[in-house]
């Protein structure tokens, strides 16, 4: 396999959707609900994604391809090589705010990460990794994280899950949020994660994340030494929603033990 | 009172802080703690101040000059011609993240708002705004803001008022934010107030600002019909520290009795 190929295709790839996405925004946006009113999907998640599908599909038959809105290959195992793809991470803020949003990418062979991208497209930044090879940003290695303290750390983290809930015990959360020294929360996963393999923040969780939204970021994280997982410590599932966390590795344990294992 | 002359003025002196700001970021910059171990000042902020200070007295030595890190004047009333100044709000994303801050200036003419500007530095985002003439981002007229909807709405609110706390009942605040499409938290409210003005966020609250985070913004807000004031919905007094909300016109009512009110 060569990953050197398929790394340039896939940058190039998501470039030319970054393109055809920013025009778009010139043109009126159709946004449609999916399982509420909050969960929202455009037409340009839809004809991203099928560009993604159609080009993958073109340059390497033999792979499949896994998307949020399906139009990829309908996957139950990890088993060759599969492209993991959200064609638009952060899809509210692409409708209202027209920029923080992301289009992110995860190569898996025979389930292990291999190449991972996070895009932001109205920035430009790259952020990309091979597997044993370092990660990028905008072409530039990015260092391993450095340790930190939770008295300086940020913590990526959103309101609704200080609130009661049914996913996390908030009454915790709120105790990890008065330690921290702060919290943001930007709406796009893809982009909190970019911001935590880049030291911006020290640690992102959330409650229902799905493979499209973690599997670039998780090939990411593991070339500058970010912790990713589940609440109870355990691997990612990349075949099941449920709560995700990265985190720099100084803050994951007592972060999950602590705090947010229910 | 030459107000295109104090428009060209400030712009040119906030872009030439920025640009000192962003030359620190190749340098070590000093952290040290005011208030507590999540409230930060730098030695870039105290810095940028005296700049403005001695800018503005040298080119307006009948003007006072008001700013955060207490370099200016001592200010008890507003009368005569006031500059508010913001140095850096953001502190701990400057340090943190090194983007994601602002510079703010608000120029007030015996208590009454006349020009404001909200400088991303990082980005060169310029918005700006001189009364009764309308606000511009990076020379661009921001349109009036149209209605929203709660149910669209994005509002800017930190997860520390979802938790308990002494400022607000925290219980109504989820039931706003389970009404609402999403939150976020950018961790600097000149920036969350610029995602207000130019509808990219429908509101932003907070419970402890002061004038300098807000004139320059209450400035850009009355030009593109945003609303600014306090959760009682009384104007805000820029002489005290006290709770702050921005909103959409077509929000603030209901925003403020049904929700913020204690």
């Amino acid at each position: 396999m060569d990953v050197h190929a398929i790394d340039q295709f896939a940058q190039k790839t998501i470039r030319e959707a970054g393109e055809r996405i920013k025009h778009s925004l010139n043109e009126t946006i159709k946004v449609m609900e999916k399982s509420s009113s909050s969960d929202l999907v455009t037409n340009m998640d839809m004809e991203i994604e099928q560009f993604f599908v159609k080009e993958v599909n073109e340059a390497y038959p033999e792979h499949r391809i896994l998307g949020e809105e399906g139009f990829g290959d309908s996957i139950q195992h990890l088993n060759g090589v599969v492209w993991i793809v959200d064609p638009i991470d952060g899809t509210t803020n692409f409708i209202n705010q027209h920029r923080n949003f992301c289009i992110t990418l995860g190569v898996y062979v025979d389930g292990m990460g291999m190449l991972g991208y996070i895009y932001q497209v109205m920035t430009g930044e790259m952020i990309a990794a091979v597997q044993g090879q370092g990660a990028t940003i905008n072409g530039q290695p990015i260092p391993k994280l450095p340790p930190v303290r939770f008295e300086d750390a940020l913590i990526g983290v959103n309101a609704s899950w200080v609130a009661p809930n049914r996913h996390i015990d908030h009454e915790r959360v709120t105790k990890l949020i008065q330690r921290v020294r702060g919290t943001r929360s930007y709406g796009s996963a893809a982009l909190e994660i970019s911001y935590v393999v880049t030291g911006r923040l020290d640690a992102y969780f959330s409650m229902r994340l799905s493979a499209w939204d973690v599997a670039g970021g998780m090939v990411i994280a593991q070339e500058v030494g970010a912790i990713c997982g589940t609440l109870h410590g355990k691997p990612f599932d990349l075949m099941k929603k449920q709560p995700f966390i990265i985190a720099n590795a100084s803050l994951y344990k007592e972060l999950i033990e602590d705090y947010l294992v229910k």
